[in-house]
């Protein structure tokens, strides 16, 4: 059987380096040759990045960081921008402050430098968001992918073991979604399975040892790889069901895409067998000569969750049976067309119910 | 333990269809809105390029492509492409063809377009190399990488067997070796495995049906993973000693590679066994619990190469037991100090008589 798919590899300097963020972040304004220097970082997170720009020279600090970047705080940052002549963008910080820097490079082309503080990713895509009037207008474009980035494990200690879990099983639904996500090929679902094979290792070592580097360090690369893989892959059934039950039943963000993704798991796997086996393997569970690799894998993420003590049940968060329906009916028209088992009405109702219930994800459900 | 690396993603777009190449690569030529297009291609493949331009407005062909590109022809394609007002160059061929696009790319920045024939590499890459008064000079510029790359396989099924498993081998030298070359990171190391994972189907492939697609498409991508991965990792200790080999003792390129590659992975296996238990399993032999990865690694390469017939004795391509010292001796001094096992003169001496007699490579060699 041959390929066909279209690649985008998104070009990106990235350092990694545990502890030596400020080093990094100096050595890359001079490669840059950067001399105005615009820092972003929300208030709180200030201190934070006084000591990740000690040897830079800022020319202006923009603090003003909002959630889901509202139009007139990109406006205000893009005129401090602009009035202090200003030729990289740094920012410190999550998703938000990100953001924010993406939204300047949007309009004015000043490339950015990230040094992210979170396992959102949102620093290895070329995706932007911005807010008004509280509705979210988000796009694609090359100018805001930052052309740098500086991972230091050292500046993620301080987000608590219970964020860090959800934020790192939040990438986790991103690599496997991106596994058969619309645009999904050989190569993003490489890096897809590079990134489950780190947060595997990565969110068991947080739980251990919240102030360990190494499961920190392994949480920034696996949620950086799990951003590269989804931006080149696209939304997949999970995404698209979590889409629902966020934007129409309000459940809240993380708990609930820990929630689905065994079922989506258990749902899709037995159709993509050497996927479900690459999966395993990359989760710590090789799959055995003659082995089945559909529960193997499937048994690979619950084991994971268990020790994580992940959530797995919807109706902790709001969710009710009544509620099932509709949300039934609406994933049925959002789910991808490509999904490789067919998205019907009464195997997302099976779905659904389970992953309301808590009931174990199994490799059988609705086939 | 906490990781240290800068790794460089160099962005690109690339495009597989097996039998598409023509609609594929016309599909690109619009996307970019060029309208002088220059084509290059050898005379010998000239045929086969005015088929996969058969949808493009070709403004003018170049057909003057010489092995490691002379500094004369790459004027004369320059200087076509400026008098002809060219914005966009298409090349369709192996490596020579691709380097002449780009040492026009180089001095000119117009786009190339690559449509490979073969497994060597070169269109993921930003390396260039240019030859005079019998002098390869070679250097690396971002303007020199393809912008894309159209990938099809049917334009490779009439490069001979023989051929193409020594292209092949020599792709899969390139991944093994990332593994651990002086920048051999967990990113490019990851693609490097999965590029292992395609050249272990794809060669067995073409040997079994070498006008089949399967095995050319997987060669192709294995290749393009190959030059991704030996780009950002570089030269490691296998690559050392095979320029050494052919640059002094004039050994072959591809039989050189095939033969001397057992035998360093026998020697640096024992010091990195977690990346040995991942080539082995995707050399297609999954390591079991319990089992020493080590030799299943060894194992595993040795039996793809009897399956290849691969060629396994230096002397049947002229080097002596005579040579062996001086060949060690440039060798030590070549070798990155950052090989994870430490390259003595005797380690090297063994290397070398084992490789030279066809002795089986062992994972306890001058351990």
């Amino acid at each position: 059987m041959t390929m066909s798919f279209d690649h985008v590899t998104l070009g990106q300097r990235v350092v990694f380096g545990a502890g030596r963020g400020a080093e990094n972040l100096a050595a890359e304004v001079a490669r840059r040759g950067a001399r105005r220097v615009m820092a972003i970082a929300s208030s709180r997170e200030r201190e934070l990045a006084a000591r990740v720009c000690g040897q830079v020279e800022v020319a202006v600090w923009f603090d003003d960081v909002v959630q889901h970047v509202p139009v007139a705080t990109a406006d205000a940052a893009r005129a401090a921008a602009a009035e202090h002549g200003v030729d990289l963008l740094v920012s410190v910080g999550g998703g938000s402050t990100t953001g924010l820097a993406k939204a300047v490079a949007l309009t004015t082309g000043i490339p950015v430098v990230a040094v992210p503080t979170t396992y959102a990713g949102s620093e290895a895509t070329n995706v932007w968001g911005l807010t008004e009037d509280r509705t979210k207008t988000t796009g694609v474009d090359d100018r805001v992918l930052p052309a740098a980035v500086v991972y230091d494990a050292a500046l993620t200690t301080s987000l608590p073991v219970g964020l860090s879990v959800a934020s790192g099983l939040n990438a986790l639904a991103h690599c496997v979604d991106s596994l058969w996500a619309p645009r999904a090929d050989p190569i993003n679902q490489a890096l897809a399975l590079e990134g489950v094979r780190a947060l595997a290792v990565a969110l068991p070592g947080i739980v251990a040892e919240p102030e360990g580097l190494t499961g920190r360090e392994q949480a920034l690369y696996g949620g950086y790889l799990a951003a590269v893989a989804f931006a080149s892959a696209g939304s997949g059934l999970h995404h698209k069901i979590c889409h629902v039950l966020g934007g129409t039943f309000d459940l809240p963000h993380a708990e609930t895409h820990a929630t689905v993704l065994p079922h989506v798991l258990a749902y899709n796997a037995p159709a993509v067998p050497a996927l479900a086996g690459r999966l395993a393997a990359a989760l710590g569970a090789p799959v055995g000569e003659g082995e089945d690799p559909v529960p193997a894998a499937v048994g690979a993420l619950n084991r994971l969750y268990e020790a994580l003590g992940a959530p797995s049940r919807l109706a902790d968060y709001g969710l009710t049976a009544g509620d099932i329906p509709e949300a039934v009916d609406r994933i049925v028209k959002a789910a991808p067309p490509s999904n490789p088992v067919p998205v019907t009405e009464a195997a997302i109702t099976a779905l659904l119910t389970a992953a309301l219930t808590g009931a174990a994800p199994t490799a059988t459900l609705a086939h």
